[in-house]
């Protein structure tokens, strides 16, 4: 018999054998309720400490800071550092017979701030009725709370929130003698908002004390149904600059127009030679190693709910670019305008032919694809668009030698993409536990659309990989006014208690 | 027999009957030799006076001082207002049985400066040995003076360069006893790079003190191979800024790249729509009112030195546009894009979907092109490539509801082009007075490729319009490091002399 036959039998049997995730979710509910003015405290706190990850100083009174936290709620905690790197917070807990390891992985940086855009100060923590956005008032941080509360303040969702679900989950767990089923270790990192640098490097002087069977990511938002979710991949990302070129200086758009080459021309015509306006790659090669989805995956897409008509009027979308479900489009690789420019607009534009022109494309690979057989495919298509490809400023030679010349300057943090299994058991009975816990089903992506350097994790531990999101989809992540709503903090911290004692 | 026969006979005899250009021209340029320092720190001192068109005080410290230029040269002047604009120097001298009136038109205000990228105060002149960017190098501003020697401030060259030019041949002749043989009229400018606000009300309300038989417009550069040109026309101008949306706020590239539409895709593909890359108009009905050339157009083109290869290698430029020569090239409409912007570029890129992407569209029309005509080609063609257009703001509402929306603003400045007939009996004249005094062929230029508001004063004075312009074609006018060549500024002297003189 198959796993996926065996599976119902095993999880009944191995729901007897634990209190159960319900009972357990009920349990910890209880605890919350009446540690929710702790728990509030303590996350203010947290948000409190400023962490840009080139901000050392602040870096590492959050990694302490975040050690303590887990050293109180009975972990063995320590900084794993490498030359140059912020530190990774690693915590663990052993438990007496558990045969499996599970790594949560949390990272504590944040993005940079513009303070001008947030409606407070971003380090100081304030609680709101709703969305900024929405008209949301500050209210006292005083229990009781109103679950479709947020609390304000830089990384509240991205990625602050899980650590302190987490450290109450524990608590709570503690507290009303719930045990763990599985040695649990956490893996909490200090520079994933600045690319990761220093990750790979971490993993491997780490390798032994990393060793899971399982990974499971907490970061990002959720599912904007509010319905729970579970992550089997990630795409990839890659990206260039591509210039082309010009006069070698401005010239006046009268004496020379229509003689002069205009690089915005050539720029545009090169970008709509490698993308139709519905997102299909028009670059030759390009999609030759996708991985296929499996009929798993064509399910699982086929069964998450359309959010299309959510997303459109939420966006002020008259129509999307394909007529496709939103979740199917991220399984395909794409080929996105992160910026273009060339001159100037609006009152600073003149009337001149410029040097240059400049776009930024980002790429986001899907399995099986990679960076050096994209790089080669992007490069040979833009000769066949009769360009000279460089890839540093050009000579005034080769400016006068080449009636097209292109600059490629491709991003060194290229990565490709990472998908599970979707019949790997640990996945399933997690699938089963989040089930459990919700009226809604929960709703299995194989692939979200957002990169992670999931693929670094795989090569060094190879260990299969989840992401299990609990921030709420609104929370601004990356933007102004970030937050979490507090019933999605409530949430994960029964979540976390049922996984951690049901697995 | 037509003009074009008897005008040989015609020019035989008028040179008999006055001195010649030739001998005025020696006679100009010994009083020149001896007088260098004279009309150099005259230069000076005007380039010392800032103006910038929206600097009041400055801009009437310029128009007393000129006023004052031309008193001093025997010719009665006034300073012509209407409310709100800069005043124009208008200055008169009649010449006793003169049956014939020539205006000068040159301006007297300037392009903005940026400081940071001169290489000494714009408004403090000094001397080079040639262009800042071939490494010339400050000598001091005494004679004997090198005749390469180029002077250096804001307006040197556009257009300040005609006010010394023609007050010193106006010196000159006095000096030597050289009389006009026509009445002369100077209107001198200052709002011209602001866009001649005003210039419609003051040719209205000035109308009959503004009545000439010609009307010479010293204004722009000369030709690249340095030899005199004679132009007879210019295009118009008008120009638009074009913004189509995306989501109606920045959206994660990830998360829906390849589903939200992205803005910068739409305006690359509605841009290729528009445009060909060798400048081929692809708007239905955009050149249905082009005035076609004439034979003696076409053969003053054939005539005019070819200067491709020249521009080409100054210019770094690999291929031109068109395969075609750039004096025909500028004679078709042409439609220029100034700038395009979406999103951001470089360090500042991100991994987003951006609301909106804009271009800043410029056109240049040629005779008999009318903005409305060509606003409405462009906002059908825009309309059929699936958009919806607007001239404001989206709503909300809007933004939902048209998958493809496009917001057009039009200049409201947009005039059209002017080209006076080429066998216009002054026009023949000057260019044998031009032929004359040099032993290379005089250029006649049907159009130039820039564009100056010509046809206000046509509308209102009824008189042909030709263009003479003095200055070095590399003078770096609206640029930092503007200058003029001190020969060009001695050969005007003489030109202007033998002009004033021989019609």
């Amino acid at each position: 018999m198959s796993v996926r036959i065996l599976l119902p039998f095993f999880l009944f049997f191995s729901f007897l054998a634990n209190a159960g995730p319900l009972q357990t979710a009920e349990q910890v509910d209880r605890w919350r309720q009446s540690h929710e003015q702790q728990i509030v405290d303590g996350f203010a706190e947290l948000l409190a400490i400023p962490n840009v990850a080139s901000d050392h100083a602040n870096i590492h009174r959050n990694a302490e800071h975040i050690a303590a936290m887990f050293r109180d709620a009975g972990m063995d905690t320590e900084l794993l550092q490498v030359e140059g790197g912020n530190p990774v917070v690693f915590a663990e807990r052993r438990t007496p017979g558990a045969s499996r390891t599970v790594m949560i992985y949390v990272h504590y940086d944040g993005q940079p701030v513009n303070p001008g855009n947030w409606a407070g100060d971003p380090w100081h923590a304030v609680l709101r009725t709703d969305m900024v956005e929405n008209g949301g008032e500050e209210v006292p941080m005083k229990a009781p709370f109103d679950p479709s509360w947020r609390i304000f303040g830089r990384s509240a969702g991205d990625d602050k929130a899980p650590l302190i679900a987490l450290h109450s989950a524990l608590e709570a767990m503690q507290a009303t003698g719930i045990e763990p089923t599985v040695n649990l270790k956490l893996f909490i990192e200090g520079e994933e908002e600045a690319g990761s640098p220093s990750l790979t490097r971490v993993l491997a002087t780490y390798k032994d004390k990393l060793a899971a069977d399982l990974w499971l990511f907490c970061d990002g938002p959720a599912h904007q149904s509010r319905r729970w979710q579970l992550v089997y991949g990630v795409r990839g990302a890659d990206g260039f600059s591509l210039t082309v070129y010009g006069p070698n200086r401005p010239l006046h758009s009268g004496h020379y127009g229509n003689w002069a080459p205009n690089p915005i021309m050539l720029l545009t015509e090169l970008i709509t030679s490698m993308r139709a306006a519905d997102g299909e790659i028009l670059v030759d090669g390009f999609n030759d190693e996708v991985r296929p989805l499996t009929r798993a995956e064509e399910a699982a897409i086929a069964a998450s709910p359309p959010m299309e008509a959510y997303l459109t009027n939420e966006y002020g979308i008259g129509a999307p670019e394909p007529s496709d479900r939103v979740e199917r489009a991220i399984t395909r690789p794409a080929i996105n305008l992160r910026g273009i420019r060339g001159g100037d607009v609006g009152a600073r534009a003149r009337n001149v032919i410029s040097p240059s022109a400049t776009a930024s494309i980002g790429l986001r690979l899907v399995p099986d694809q990679t960076p050096a057989h994209l790089h080669a495919a992007i490069e040979r298509h833009i000769e066949a668009q009769g360009f000279h490809v460089i890839h540093a400023a050009p000579t005034a030679a080769e400016r006068r030698r080449y009636p097209r010349l292109a600059r490629l300057d491709w991003s060194t943090a290229g990565y490709p993409a990472y998908r599970a299994a979707m019949d790997n058991p640990l996945a399933q009975k997690i699938s089963a536990i989040l089930n459990t816990l919700s009226d809604n089903t929960l709703i299995q992506t194989p692939t979200m659309g957002g990169s992670l350097p999931l693929y670094l994790v795989e090569n060094a531990v190879r260990s299969p990989i989840l992401i299990l999101p609990i921030a709420n989809h609104d929370d601004n992540q990356h933007g102004a006014n970030e937050n979490l709503r507090l019933q999605n903090l409530w949430d994960a911290i029964e979540i976390y208690a049922a996984v951690l004692s049901g697995l």
